[in-house]
């Protein structure tokens, strides 16, 4: 075996160079929590803030015990923890899709827990909870995982608990470990998870009669976990949306090198738009389509089609024969023609049912086509062949399409291709599709989210060992230093009727048209297709000149007047 | 407008903060060039080096002027260029798909040709050729393109000269611009046109009866352009197969995160595997299957779908219902009984036109399959609907199977869901495919790419005013500070009989089973599919600890003792 043979070896199980190295790079700390070598933590203390809803009052009387603790009170760090707390044990666990920096959540749990108090990993999310799958997490462990991307050391699931036989299996794990906290890492499900369970396990769970604490971390990639100035972003966004963007440049990139082709690239965020809003902001590409706003203006589909069609006319014009288009994974579900047809076919199709199943393939679309309503009738002619099927063949058990199955970057490429040749015969259009997604949620933590999570597990820390139950951690000022702050997490929840059932939900942040990011957007797309202004991002930098950058929509809506962040 | 749109609005047209950032970063450069702030032109001198191909008598007979000139023989720099050549006028053209670091080489040429020579950029590839479509280009050209990715500087297209009125159309164009030289920046076919223009343009060209010289630079993110230890790797591998392997490293990641789904990743390579052996290198997935190897092997599809379904059953074994598989794009052409099947397919289909043609769409295939021999029958029989439909549906102008337009990635995933069920129907398999493709020629190069191309920049440049013609430039000793040097193109030339004409060609080069690098990932490849042993290799990196790698299958095939590449 040569030499290199063995330095290769070496580097298998998560030691390549680049592994080995970011483990290295140091992670600034708010300044509440002291050195960074050291960090301490601190003790919290009541904002003039007090969260509401419309719900807070049918809040109230289900989170009696958490609402009367918190008052629904805003809090923040005030100074160093006074009392050495000793003897907790804690248990984190990821729940729902990975998301870059969730490791350095634990590692900031872990040195703020210290010595004195056991840290737990649970394994595979909620489900390991329910099972008791849990193990302790060492100092190695924790140096091991440092800065690396993905939720691996753990693992995640999507399971809801919600039942009152898993609230019991819950406690059983509490009990069995002798569990004096939860954190919970995960999106607005997870949290509303954590502010469910944290009044579960208010009281009571414990032998002399007291309970266990649930803090939540905000993460997701999609970035629709807002609370105003107060989470200006969650986890994983930053990371998610330079991977993207570096994508997109590298396709932006090669459409101006080959002169040829369009590229029409999906993005995640089926709820809201704030990826695909972000990577046009990196990038300049010549369209993107935001979901909130087509539902904003209830613009239709053959709408879009045209809007998109015309600049790739105009461009053509202007002797570019390329260019690239982005669009968020929901799209199709804000658009409200799409929606009003879907639940038309979705109940002329159970209504119909023996009669429709008996036909042909190939008459199925002319059967149902002439019992929609016209506008109806007029969209389901306008839709290429593969969708027509879709939409008449997949109905998911409850009987209704499964959206999210539609390929939009498709569809997009084809009507948009027939809109082109009414437009102009004599423009060519060529198109590829892309769907980034999977590629993004676990990359290496930008050193931005690096340092955020690392920060947010210190916080989480500081408010088990203060105390606390039932809230979210959050560091506020993030172009000023930060500050680790509390949001109670029964502040944020509504109510919404689901099945003839309440249920709690955190509301998830959409782009909102009147908001600094997409102000600076609409200003600008016009000019962005008109030429080839667009820009390449490049991949996320680890050291060097590039490293301290807040995603810009985020810069832009926080009023900062420059993109470097500042932790510490 | 705030500070902080304007600081946005500046980063529009390539100003991104990393883009600014990559312009400002030194380049090395051989020790040959001198000093790395003024690169000097070099003079060359034979070695004792002479290639030859069997077809080496016959070529000569069809170039005889290039190969008077230069007897097959290799050069290697001799000193500082002795004469101050002035007044040249050379033309450079991409050729082909994009790969990173073509903007260096113009970058290169531009500095050694000096103030005193002229350099013209070939606008959209060899058609702005044909067409005389050229512009001088600048020093602050040169400034603002270095180290960015793309070809987009002058664009490029994949046409090839081959007629006698293209010919005439260079020469015109060479006479319009009154050039001297032209450099074609290009793969296989590029430099083998090269090799033909060289001859082409020898003499008589200007009217003093003197011709144009003409230079290669190989060019391909493939890496099957390669010449032993004369030319270890094309330009832009490195970049691509390092930005797949960072989004293969994240999507490893998100398998062992996310715990359920097995991502089927095909990789660019249609001639040669050497993209998904370096990105399997790199990463160290379940399983990567190498084209060369299947060939060698003789493996049917049933076998690699075993191969590939045991895999994935003692995975599940292990607890492990995840994994990744890396393809590459040109497998199934690479499978003897697939060629075989196709090609009966494509005679049957031709022989039985009319009656084929007025069948319904489902009588189709029972039609055919009972004229297959047996084992193409029963392959025929084992493939998903929709390949069996796109094996019936499909042919080009002459009557043939695209072979390449098979998704071969959801056709290996279709036949493996089989395959597992038979082997154990407990055995959960869910999986996604991928292909990445675009994302990997365009952006920013390494740096390696950056300092290997601007150095074969450096080395076309100093072939032209050392006044050569009919050679590819290359850098030798990568890993000891590197030789400019010069391969013969004529001395790589095979002639191979295409419809009936001699076609000259630059043999690609294979992935080949004795090498290092292969026996390397043969050596270690059950222990990966038995384990979790993969590593994330990280975005690449421009600053600090992580920048200096070479490709690992290059390492490797040259014997280095380490991965660190070393120019100047």
């Amino acid at each position: 075996m040569s030499t290199l043979v063995e330095q290769l070896i070496q580097t298998e199980a998560h030691q390549s160079i680049f592994e080995s190295a970011v483990r290295q790079l140091p992670l600034p700390v708010c300044a509440a929590f002291g050195s960074s070598s050291s960090p301490q933590a601190v003790s919290f203390s009541n904002t003039d803030r007090i969260l509401s809803t419309k719900d807070s009052e049918g809040v109230r009387a289900q989170f009696p015990q958490s609402v009367a603790a918190s008052g629904n009170v805003v809090l923040t760090s005030a100074g160093p923890s006074s009392a050495a707390v000793q003897g907790k044990r804690v248990a984190v666990l990821f729940s729902g899709g990975p998301a870059a920096g969730g490791h350095n959540v634990v590692c900031g749990l872990k040195r703020v827990l210290g010595a004195g108090n056991t840290l737990f990993g649970v394994k595979a999310g909620p489900k390991g909870l329910l099972k008791g799958s849990l193990f302790e997490i060492t100092d190695a462990n924790v140096d091991f995982i440092l800065n690396t991307g993905g939720f691996d050391f753990l693992g995640s699931d999507r399971t809801k608990i919600k039942s009152d036989k898993q609230f019991a299996q819950v406690r059983e794990t509490c009990i069995k470990h002798n569990l004096d906290a939860i954190v919970v890492v995960g999106g607005d499900d997870s949290n509303t998870n954590a502010a469910v369970l944290a009044e579960s396990l208010f009281t009571g769970v414990k032998a002399d009669g007291s309970g266990v604490q649930v803090i939540g971390v905000p993460k997701t990639i999609d970035g629709d976990l807002q609370v105003g100035d107060l989470l200006s972003i969650s986890f994983g966004f930053d990371t998610a949306t330079r991977i993207y963007s570096e994508m997109v440049g590298n396709i932006l990139q090669d459409t101006s090198s080959s002169l040829k082709y369009w590229h029409f690239v999906k993005l995640m965020g089926r709820s809201a738009s704030h990826v695909a809003l972000e990577v046009a902001l990196q990038t300049k590409p010549a369209i993107a389509l935001i979901s909130e706003e087509i539902a904003s203006k209830q613009e239709s589909l053959a709408s879009i089609i045209d809007r998109v069609a015309q600049v790739i006319v105009e461009r053509s014009h202007q002797g570019m024969n390329y260019g690239v288009l982005l669009a968020p994974e929901g799209l199709i579900e804000f658009i409200p023609e799409m929606n009003a047809m879907i639940a038309e076919l979705n109940d002329l199709l159970a209504h119909h049912l023996t009669k429709f199943s008996a036909l042909t393939d190939d008459a199925k679309p002319a059967f149902i086509g002439h019992k929609l309503s016209p506008d109806n009738a007029s969209l389901f002619a306008s839709l290429p062949h593969y969708i027509v099927n879709m939409l008449l063949a997949e109905r998911d058990s409850h009987g209704n399409l499964q959206v999210s199955l539609i390929p939009t970057e498709q569809l997009l490429i084809d009507m948009a291709k027939q809109r082109v040749k009414e437009l102009d015969p004599q423009v060519p259009f060529a198109a590829h599709s892309h769907f980034l997604g999977y590629e993004g949620r676990c990359g290496a933590p930008t050193l931005f989210d690096a340092a955020y999570t690392y920060n947010l597990g210190l916080t989480a820390g500081s408010l088990i060992l203060d105390g606390r139950t039932g809230y979210m951690a959050t560091i506020t000022g993030l172009t000023s230093g930060g500050t680790p702050q509390a949001i109670p997490l029964a502040g944020l929840l509504n109510i919404e009727r689901r099945h003839g059932k309440d249920e709690f939900v955190i509301e998830k942040a959409l782009v909102k048209m009147d908001s600094p990011a997409m102000q600076y957007f609409v200003a600008r797309r016009s000019d962005w297709a008109a030429g080839d202004l667009f820009a390449s991002p490049g991949p996320r930098q680890f050291w060097g000149p590039t490293t301290h950058q807040l995603p810009i929509s985020v810069a832009l809506n926080s009023g900062a007047d420059s993109l470097m962040f500042s932790i510490g």
